[in-house]
């Protein structure tokens, strides 16, 4: 049998809320066996892009990275937000590493193709390095990433943390029995966005397919089921949405998802 | 007999400088055997701190880490130049990982005594896991320090990237022949600070002291002189002060300490 790996992804309204990350990062060392963390930068890169009069520029309602963006994500994501998370796990003695997708070569992408629509800095993934993650868990790391990578040839590339999250289970999976946890503010995928009570527990493969022909999946959402359904068509072995207490707690409510009931 | 280590500090007038900055990895890539590289910030983060309406705080003349100072050092040294140097270096073939102290508990500090100077968020070195880089670099990895250390606690703290060279360079000591080399954009120790023709080629404690007598060492010489002997009573096999060149040519002019002639 393989050993189990973790794979906790911290999303929105979590990062910016200092009670709400502390809760999620004790949850998140209370974990048995291997385990790692990933997060984007939330809010707070807007907030500093602000101050420092770096405008966010916007295509078809989506964020463009320009050489500026990509100076404020290093600084935000890759300095403030993952060394202030590594020092918190620290000192709740769980021994975390910050990474990139350019540490140790660990997450190679390519530039988005700038037809149709030029997003700037923005990669999307071509590999990870099982091997090199596999190096730093048994020495005994707990490696925690952000949402960047790098083309191998000196850039780096904004990446979006969920899908980082997902490609990192699935390069996992030869080796471990995977759980891949999308963790946010909500209790999971809900009908109706507004009311917490409306959550949908359980999404196969042909529920899914109807949920979107209905439209019942928030924008924000959908690419985040995408990538858990690809991600367990290639070999991870659960995919949960919802908030912290179902990383310690197998019946708090939550989403799980299956490719077939 | 001991395999070799380099340990590379990047220092002031290099980081700031593209061209120099490029020159020094590209010939830190050359360099055979173990190494591991420590870098600054330079002047980076006070520009930056200008931008977002940071005012450094000065005590005599030095820099005091307040809260707002500590976000900016940890955006700047442990995201934007650690993550660049680290993506240039992947470049470069180079399979560089960037961390600050807290990662991997790997180098430990203490928040200095507030007495009699309150200097804030600034850590004194007391450990450096010397087994955790060796098993980074048992993985084919080369360690990128920048100057940001931990307290154990969740406290991340700002420390001298001369000290934190020094420290690396003698707490690897026991399983490695150390060279420790302080970079910068100067030729050496120079007895005139303006005339790079002034090289001291070598200095011993005994000329050191006689130096210091004189009141001969520029003020920003003395502590990374301090640190340099201190680090050759503790084990550490050479320490040499120069430009870049130095890395690749050993005939190449640049000041070597020694404890005795």
């Amino acid at each position: 049998m393989k050993p189990t790996l973790h794979i906790v992804k911290i999303g929105g309204g979590v990062i910016e809320d200092t009670k709400k990350l502390n809760a999620l990062l004790q949850a998140f060392t209370h974990l048995e066996g291997a385990k790692l963390l990933v997060h984007g930068g939330g809010k707070m890169a807007t907030d500093f892009g602000n101050k420092m009069g770096i405008v966010t520029e916007m295509v078809n309602g989506r964020r463009v990275t320009n050489e500026e963006s990509l100076v404020l994500i290093t600084m935000v994501y890759g300095g403030l937000v993952n060394k202030k998370i590594v020092a918190q796990l620290q000192g709740m003695k769980c021994n975390a590493i910050g990474l990139t997708g350019a540490d140790a070569n660990l997450i190679q992408a390519t530039i988005r193709p700038k037809d149709p629509i030029d997003f700037g800095f923005v990669g999307d993934v071509t590999k990870v390095d099982a091997m090199g993650i596999e190096g730093l868990l048994t020495l005994g790391m707990i490696p925690v990433f952000c949402a960047i990578t790098h083309d191998t040839n000196g850039q780096l590339l904004n990446t979006n943390a969920d899908t980082i999250a997902a490609e990192i289970a699935v390069a996992m999976s030869s080796q471990y029995e995977t759980t891949l946890f999308y963790c946010f503010d909500k209790k999971g995928v809900l009908k109706e966005v507004s009311d917490e009570n409306s959550l949908i527990e359980r999404i196969d493969q042909t529920s899914y397919e109807q949920l979107k022909k209905e439209k019942r999946i928030a924008d924000g959402m959908l690419p985040k089921l995408a990538n858990s359904f690809d991600a367990l068509h290639r070999g991870v072995s659960r995919v949960c949405i919802g908030s912290t207490p179902m990383l310690n707690d197998v019946l708090y409510p939550r989403t799980t998802l299956f490719l077939h009931s």
